[in-house]
Order: C-alpha cells, then structure tokens, then sequence
C-alpha cells in the first residue's frame, strides 16, 4: 500500500494506468475514472457484461505491489447468475460487481475493450480500432411528474447526459411516435441506439427498445460497382462480418460501361431515373438476401457506407449523370455525404438507418478509389506503390507520402468476362486457369469449384454437377498470355489460323482465327473459344490500364515504380504473371507485385466501424492530385503504344522459363498492326 | 476634410458610424466596412436594388462636414435603367453604384436596413427586426475545372463563402438534383435560398433559381387551433403579411374538444392517424387557398412556423395523443422542434420547406401559449399581467418580470359558438353584438358584415344577402350577460319563464326555457334561440376560466392582478364589460383590460421572421413555471365556486348604469343551483 494515499492501489493492464480508490470502488468506476477503455454497455448495472476484467494475483515485481487473494469483494449474486445462464471464463470477474479491498492489478482482456481492433490487415499490420458512428446505449429514464412537465424525450436526453455524458440527443419522428409505448413497456428503462456521424454536432436517436436490448445491430459495407454489387454485413458492436454477399449491377440492362448508361441518361428521357430506381430494388434485396444468410432481421441494419464510382454514385443519388459524359466532367457534388437511408428508398434497412458515401477524388475517379486509398494508404508508404483497382474502370492511385496522384482509365469490362465470347462472371464452371502447351498447342485449365487441372484424372466426374460453362476475367487474361506465349497470337494481337499454328484447335471464323479451349457440344455442352475478338477486347482493356499508369508515372517524372498492389476481385485471383506477360501493369519485380483483396470493400468496413478513419480519408481525398486521361494527350499516345503484347518470352528471369520458342508474327486479312490501325490487305 | 486623413470622410446616418474612405470607394463597401445595416442581395452587382441610400448635401454643423454637390460620382447607366424600369425616389441612390469623391453624408431609409423593423405593437413599442431563418442570396460560381475537380455544391460553398462570409453549407438531394441544370441555365449565375435555423450549425440550399431571383420567398405563420386553423403568408424578405386566411380544423368531426380526440385516439385503433391525416390535408388546402388569394406559387412558401396546443402538437406529429389524455399528461416531447414540411406531408410548400415549432409549455398548456408569452412578454412586464387565450381551451399566464406562471382550463368550444343552440363561427350573418332592454326585455343586436343594430332603419336591406344566421361566440357572452342583467337570467343560471319574466320571448321548451332573439321562419329562416342548455355551457365555460385564473393568483398569493390581456379572435371581440359581468375573469379596473388581438399568430409571426426570437422563447419557456390544473384541488373549489353569474349590478362603477332592476331568482323544474349539483324536484 502506498505511503501517502492510504487508498488501495489499482493498476489496470495492458494500459499501465494506475491511481487509489476508496475501499469498495467498484473496477468499472476506478477504470473509468482513470480513463481506461473498459466497454460498458448498461451503464455498470451487471445487465450487460461488457466490463469482464482479469484480477491478477502474487506479487508483480514490476508494478511494485502484491496482489492478496481477497483484493477484490467476494463472487456475488449478479455475477454467479451470469456464469451460469450464459458462462463466463474461469478468473473473470464482472467490472461492475467487483469492488476494490486492497491493492490490485487488473487486465482489461481485448474483447471488453470499446476500442476492438477489428479491421486488421497482416501484409501491413493496421490496426482498425471500434469507434463507430452508431452504438448501443442503456438507459433508464426518470418518469414524468406533473410538477416538471417535460417531455419524455427530453428526460431521455437528460438521462443520457447523466448517464453516459452524451449531449445534445434529438430525434426524428418515427424515433419520437415509438418512445412513449417504448418507455412505458420497459418500465422506464430502455436500449436506444445512438448516431452521431464524424461531421455531426448533435447526436440523433436511431431506434429504441424496451429494457436490456443486446441482440445486436449492424451495418452494410457497400462496393457498388457498374458490374457487381458487393456488400459485407458488420456487426457494430465488435466490426465482426456476419456475411458476405453480391448480386449483379441491374443497371446492366441499360449499358454495360459507364459511359453507355449516362449515354441512356441522355438519350432517354427520365433514363436515369429508371436506372435510380433498378439499384435501389437491388439494393433492397440484397439486404435481404445478406440478412437472411447471417438470419438477422434486416431492420436491425442501422447503417450503410457506400463506395462507387462517380456515375454509380450519381445514379444511386437520383442525380442524372449527364454532367459525367462530357468534359470536364463535372461532379454534382465531390464530398463525403451523410444521409437517411430513407433517402435512397432502402426500406428494407431500419426506418431510421443511416446512410455514409465517401468523398469522390475526381469525375472518373470515385468513392471507390477513396476506399481503396483508406485501406492501402497510398499517403503512408515510404516507397513508391502503384495500386491498381480494376472494375468496370480501372481506378489507379500512385505515389507515396509525399504525394498521391490518381486517375480513371476506361478499360472496359473485358477483364470481368464481359464483352468476351465466352466470357462469364466468376462463379462455378468458369474457367479461371488455362495453360497451354508451347509445343503440342493443348490446353489445360481449372474451373472455378474444382481444384484439379482438366488433364488430371477424375476432372470429369469432379465437374459434373458444374459443367464448365465459359471464361471468367482471370481466366481469360491468363488465356490470351498463354496463346502468346505459345505462338498462338503475335505481338500486334494477331491469332494464328491453324495452318500457321499446325493445330487443329485454331478455327477459321470469317476472315479471323479462334482457339477452341473446350468442346462440349457432343454432349450438349458449349464450345469455349478465345476468338480475335476476345483478343482485341484484352487489347484495348490493358492498354487503357497501362497507358493509365504510365500517365501518372510521367506526372511525377518516374520510369518504375517500387511495387504494385491489385486490388478488387481482379488483384486477388489475377495471375500477376500473366498480366505482366501481357503488359497491363508497368514492369516490377514479381516479389513486389501483391494482391490487396478486394480494397475498397475494406474500405467501406474501416468506415463503418469508425468515423476517426471517415475523418481521415476526407482529409486525404483532399489532398489526392487528379489527373484526368480524357484531356492529357500523352494519354492517348500511351494507349495506342501499350496496344502490342510485348511479351512472348518473360519479362523478368521469374519467367524465362515460361517461354521457349521463337516469337512469331501473323499477317492475315483484317489484322490490327501494334499502332492500332487497320492494315490494308 | 479630415487635417490627418487625405481620404474623404463618410458619415451614415441614422447609425451615426463613421470613417474614411479611399476616393473611388462604393458607398455599400463603406457601410459594409463601417458594420452599416445596409442590405444587399446580389452582392454589389446592381441587381437587387436593395442598396438604395440617400446623400444629403451642405453643411451639417453636427457633423463638422459640408458636403459638396460632388461629393458622390455621377447618376450612372445602372441606376438610370433601374429607375426607368422599376422606379426609384428621386434624391435616392444605389449604394453599390455611387462612388466617394469627397466628404458626404448618407442616410440609409429603413427599407434598404436588412434588419427592418416589421412587427411593430402599438400598445408596448415592441420592435421585431427581420432575422428570418430563411434568406435570398446572389452569388457568382466558378465554372468546373478539370484540374480542379470540386463538384459543383462544393464550388457553390466556396463562392457563399467568399461573396457572403456564409461557412459549412450543404444541400439535400432535391437541391442536388437541380443544381448542375441550374447553374449552367443561369451561367454559373444563381440565387439560392438558405435556412439556418437558430439552433443549426450548418447552413441549407433549401432551393435554387438561375441569374437573379427576385419574385419573393415566403413563410406561414400559423395558429392550429382544435376548431380553426388560422394562416399569415409572410414575405420573408420584409416581413409583411400578404394574406391571412382560416379553415376549420376537420379533426372536428372526430370530437369537438381536445379530449374527445384523445378520447376517439384511445377506443379506435388508428384513430390518431385518421385525425393526423385529416388537419395535414387541411394544412395543405389552407396553403393553397391563401397563395391563391396572395396570387403567389405555394411552392415560394419556404417556412412554416406553427403554434398548437399539446394535442394539437401530437397528432400534426403523428404521435399518439394517449399520454396527454391522463395524468401525468406526459409530452413525448416539450422542446421546440426544427424539420423538413416533407416530415409532416405539407406537399403544398416547397419540397425543401422547413417548419418550426414552438416549444410547449407543459402536457396542457402548448406551443400556442407560448407564443403569446412571445408576443406578450409577460416576463418583462413591470406589474403584474394576467393573460388569457380562449380557445377551445383556455391558456392562462400570470407573472410580471419576476416570475411568470402558466396553466390550462377546459373552457370547452362554447365560446367559440360552438355546443351553443344557435351558435356558429364568427362569420357575416353572425349575431356578434346584442342588448336586451331591461324593461321591455326586447333584444336589439347587430350581426357580422353589418353596422347597423337590428333596430335601425334599413338592417333588414343592408342584412338581405347574409340573412341572419346564428351567434357566434361573442354574441352568445353578450347574450347571456344581458340577459342576466335584464332579469332573465338569474344567479344560478336558471332562464325566467314567459310568465316570470313577463314577455313571450321566453318559450317554454319541455321543463327549461329559451329566450327568442329573432325569428326568421315566417321567412324560412331559423329561429335564434338563447336555452337553457346555452346558459350551461357557457357557466361550464365561464367557470373553469375564471378558476384557473383564481389558482395561478393563489400560487402567486394575491387577490388581485394589475391588468389582463385578452388574446385571441375571442378577446378581439369580446366586449369586457360583459365578459366581468359574467366573471370570466378576475375584476380589474376595466381601463386595464385590453385585446391583443391574435397574439399566438403574433407570436407565430415573430418567430417566423426572427431567429433571434426564436433562441429568446426556447429559454422563456424553460423558466415559466407551470401548473397543473387537472390534480390541484383547488382548481375543482374555484370552478364550483364560479358557476354563478355574480353580477346581476355591473361590478364596476364604469357598468353602473347599465343595470336597474333589482335581482331575480327562478326556481324551476331541473335548475341548477350555484354549487352546480342538480336540484330536486
């Protein structure tokens, strides 16, 4: 015991902070009091028991103190109820039924912490920690009395002050038409669920239940894409993902890229009001669909983040996106925004759920890219990262923590299986890997469900129920990669006839040539094919992609980068191999080349769980250099030079061994040269 | 000219600042760095016109300056076409055109001072300047940049924030939608309309015009009443009515009094939103008809400021009245509140209009009481005021600068006419004056749209069109007081038969009597009527008043008050004299009881065009301590005690000669006797 303070010692780990507290304190208070971060969600009424702590006890040389066995009050009733009813860890003691006796040291284990680390990423070790705009609070509230008539949510407020020092609470109507029957039903006690955005002065009441209410609330972390629409389901208390799911862009219908929807837009009167109207049902049944797969009731969905490019961010709005089609692509508005979920017609969330859309960087670089920025910290890195985000467009970020330069390159959704004739979204039977013989000019490959090659034994019967259906976007790339590297395609993009190839797998269609990769037509299946318009489609989608970043590499007067990073559906099943065999990215060495995931859906969760982090990437989009490919002529000219496959033997000494015979050149009726324009026969 | 400063010297008057100025300078930019209340709305550009002052010129020896004929530069183009087309009064100038040449003096009218004093009482010299939440603002935007790639809102920001100094500025999706058109119809040129409430941290693009908008903004000011609903449209720019119109509240239909509707809430599932439903439609309705009257387009009306009893408050809400029909009469809340018309299904308004809400003062005394506390200032008044607004119910304050107190009585709709035989609205054929001769016992009166009493030559041609249709409720006060005083009526309340009373205007009607006042079934019109049951009502009416105001003066504990203010249509037309003959309200010498007219639309006004205001009552409200009628015991000994009419002799000398004749007293069938408890047989 210390000397001048006759009051026991407490000390609480991991954090180190200590103080004296009278005999009978209870651990929650003193952790309070000391400001240390110990989760209460009932206010230290034994209801909720988020405030669980580790007594240590013996002596701790380090602390200097020694802990006896009685430092802290005896088990009680509160405490043996909720072991019991719902099991507790041995050595666990509730924060706020256990009171101080003498001095002691307590550890505050990782998940009674209101700061979780939640979004942890392993290749960078970030720590996302819990700090949510929307949270649970218990509460009781004192009853009305004729002589101080004030109105209940006004003695909700003040009890929220008293209680847990939140000021300045209001709330809407829906909030205020179910508080009187809410508090009246939980006798006077009640759950109410909290918003208080990063840009918020005041907080808003979101939803209300009676008594102790702990079955959880979520959120949707949302990547609306042109093609997909992709989101994970959060819990917020812990930033735990329930489920992931995703459905297709309905908006398809209306134009497979961007520009072809606002092309609609503008065609057709009240277009984009059609198309507002098509994502926002997708929207609403995917949140259904992802509330049934975690079976959770989607009501309790109180908020949503958003990331998407600018057109899709138009379109979700109800703006019409004409202003995007043309120069100088002038965005309605640029920032981060803070919305009703009504807003957008999301009946299917809570009545009151809120809505988060990151900041846009530019008119053809979105919240996506932003998202993207949150989770891979371009404004962090010491070295110079190139991070590629490939959907529909490709969204590039490059540059380091001096400066971040960003930009769009239309390449199209060739690389997600579209527009290819045998192309398909990644799903079962799809074929995802292809290699091809150098000398015998036959395919293997591997579609997606089934781990063995299609030469291997047992490939049949593994991929009955599936079939193989077509070629997704890795699927694809690694194909046109292979052709060329086994003389199939020359550099100019051209395919081999079967006379020049010598193998019956090349079929003449029309003046042009195609690869036959799998015929199951015998049996009633497809015949999967790359055709030289499959070809092309690659062609023009990696030299937009290259010539993007070789953009941004001019701005800041580089020739390499130190390394990339692939984000989306694309970087994490795309082999990096073959997409430097076909020059989609700027040469790096293959150690340097990794795979980020899906980065902007990692960005819509950090969002979610935190609004330190929407904070910080409004600040860093801010700070992001735009450079626009629509007017830069250099552009142009390092799309037309990128429109070669350069490759035909590796690039870099991890793929020499990849190619062994001579390069090759087709000349046939209708080729396309390396600089872009039709020959003459 | 000024020995140490070169610059001339300027001099605005009425303000008196003062300061030297650069030759060359604007007057506007003078007064703009002087801190002169001259308004603007384009900003300087010559559009607006708002800008208009007045040079003087010679010696003005309480200045110290002679003024030069030149002292401003020359009449130019701007302001002669302005003049040309739209008028301006000669000697004016417009401030943003006329240039300082040398020392001058300049008045600023009261029409170019942006804070126009526009609400203006006669009885107290109360000032209201404009300080509307909701203002008109020109501003210049910078044309989108592909360099630069802001989104047009935060474009729009910035130049608000340069050209006005307004910070923080966001809009909601309806102004989004219409923004890119806009700024490119008015060639980066627009006026915008922005709200910042008094509580709000941010400002709101609550709409947007191309080029200069000059047609008009306005706001509703409106008093819903459980019978009437009673609308100012104010210009938001000057505060001037332009039109004022009522309807009568459909709720009726669900229950004449407050809890009735309660009442119908209670035993009907979805009653309360039927009666929601049905006062938001006439919400609506009264919107459209008084723009029509004022010739504007409703979707102008950018605010709208209600004042309403707790019940009233509740069901326009949405939120079910239950509470406030037992006690504790528990408010789902008290504040004053801020949100979208959108909220409340005022599709009428403009889709982004704003409503605020006063605050309420307790479960029976509501918003409408506090905004005759806000045109009233009890709380500054030096002696001691009580102020009664007779509505369906009464709201009663008692206080002076010191204290002030408030409570409710269920004075029930009979003053209002209604529950009254023969009673209707206040409307042209209204008996609204009437006198009964003390001797013959025969009536005269005058009716609503007519000057003449009925006994004068030429009522029946001047009264042709509207006939003679019922009384309304201050004709039914007046009624029953002279009949009182005539002997018709005695002490009790019991009504004199033919016999008693000596005159066949009192018929018998099964074991009561009626009074006729005028007979028009010879010509198939009806029979008025003054009943028994009138007396009743009007005693029930008459009582609880008269008790609440009893109990508010016990609390204070003082017999008598200073002097009362009668608010309302009800003390507009009330005739004093016969409200103390009846004892509806305490003895005050008669010189010190005054109308104030419709002060809860006053105070709706007020709040409508003052932010500054609306900051002032929220804080009074807080401070007026309220009184709870419905459990104070004493409130049930002073109504039993008040059932009485007292004053068969008027009970001031001002009233002495209006009664001659001795009392009477009737004893009949079915009387009730002064304790209000049925009499036997």
């Amino acid at each position: 015991m210390n000397a001048l303070n006759k009051d026991p010692l407490v000390i609480f780990t991991p954090s180190g902070k200590r103080g004296h507290f009278p005999v009978g304190t209870p651990v929650l208070t003193a952790a309070r009091q000391l400001g240390v971060d110990l989760d209460s969600v009932c206010g230290g009424r034994g209801i909720c028991s988020k405030c669980q702590v580790t007594p240590g006890y013996g002596e701790f040389a380090k602390h200097g103190v020694t802990v006896e066995a009685d430092a802290l009050s005896g088990w009680n009733s509160v405490e043996e109820r909720y072991k019991s009813k719902r099991g507790m860890i041995d050595g666990r003691r509730l924060g706020c039924q256990a009171t101080i006796q003498s001095d002691v040291v307590i550890d505050v284990p990782p998940e009674s912490q209101v700061h979780k680390q939640v979004v942890r990423k392993a290749a960078t070790a970030r720590d996302i920690i819990m700090d949510p705009a929307t949270r649970l609070y218990y509460v009781e509230v004192a009853e009305p009395d004729m002589h101080e008539p004030s109105g209940d949510l006004e003695r909700l407020g003040k009890a929220l002050k008293e209680q847990w020092d939140i000021k300045e609470v209001y709330a809407d109507l829906d909030v205020l038409r179910k508080l009187q029957p809410t508090l009246r039903k939980g006798e006077w006690k009640v759950t109410v669920a909290l918003h208080r955005g990063n840009r918020d002065a005041r907080t808003r009441v979101l939803d209300i239940w009676p008594g102790f209410y702990d079955e959880g609330i979520y959120g949707l972390a949302i990547d609306l894409g042109s093609t997909t629409i992709a989101a994970h389901l959060c819990d917020l208390r812990d930033g735990r993902v329930l489920a992931s799911s995703g459905v297709m862009n309905p908006q398809i219908r209306f134009g497979e890229d961007l520009m072809s929807r606002v092309s609609y837009a503008m065609m057709n009167p009240g277009g984009d009001r059609e198309m507002t109207a098509a994502v926002r049902t997708a929207l609403n049944g995917l949140a259904q669909t992802i509330s049934t797969e975690a079976d959770i009731d989607p009501t309790r969905i109180m908020e949503a983040v958003f990331v998407c490019n600018p057109v899709m961010h138009h379109l979700l709005l109800g703006i019409d996106p004409v202003e995007l089609g043309q120069a100088p692509f002038a965005l309605a508005t640029s920032d981060a925004m803070s919305l009703d979920a009504a807003e957008l017609e999301l009946k299917t969330l809570n009545a009151n759920a809120r809505v988060y859309i990151l900041p846009l960087i530019a008119g053809h670089v979105g919240a996506d890219c932003a998202a993207v920025a949150l989770s891979e910290e371009p404004n962090k890195s010491d070295d110079m990262v190139l991070i590629v985000d490939v959907g529909t467009n490709a969204e590039l970020l490059l540059g380091d923590k001096h400066k971040v330069l960003a930009c769009s390159s239309p390449t199209g959704p060739a690389f997600e299986g579209a527009q290819i004739s045998s192309g398909q979204r990644a799903a079962p039977g799809a074929i995802e890997r292809v290699e091809i013989d150098a000398v015998t000019k036959e395919p293997r490959f591997k579609v997606i469900g089934c781990d063995l090659w299609s030469t291997d034994p047992g490939f049949d019967a593994a991929t009955a129920s599936t079939g193989i259906t077509g070629i997704c976007g890795s699927g694809i790339i690694e194909a046109v990669a292979e052709m060329r590297m086994a003389g199939l395609v020359d550099a100019s993009g051209l395919v081999a006839s079967a006379e020049q190839a010598g193998t019956p797998r090349m079929i003449a269609e029309g003046r042009t040539n195609s690869y036959l990769m799998h015929d199951a037509s015998a049996s009633g299946g497809p015949r999967i094919m790359v055709t030289q318009g499959d070809i092309r489609a690659i062609q023009l989608a990696k030299s937009a992609l290259y010539a993007g970043a070789r953009l941004l590499m001019d701005e800041l007067n580089i020739d390499t980068v130190d390394r990339v990073v692939l984000a989306g559906a694309f970087g994490a099943h795309i082999s990096t191999k073959h997409a430097m065999v076909l020059g989609m990215i700027p040469d790096a060495p293959l150690a340097k080349v990794s795979s980020a995931g899906n980065a902007a859906g990692t960005g819509a969760r950090i969002a979610l769980c935190s609004n330190a982090a929407r904070t910080e990437i409004e600040r860093v989009v801010r700070e992001i250099h735009k450079v626009e490919t629509a007017i830069e002529p250099r552009f142009q000219e390092h799309f037309v030079a990128a429109n070669a496959i350069p490759h035909a033997t590796a690039p870099f000494p991890e793929l020499a061994t990849i190619v062994t015979l001579p390069d090759v050149s087709f000349n046939a009726a209708g080729a396309v040269g390396a600089d872009g324009r039709r020959r003459r026969r």
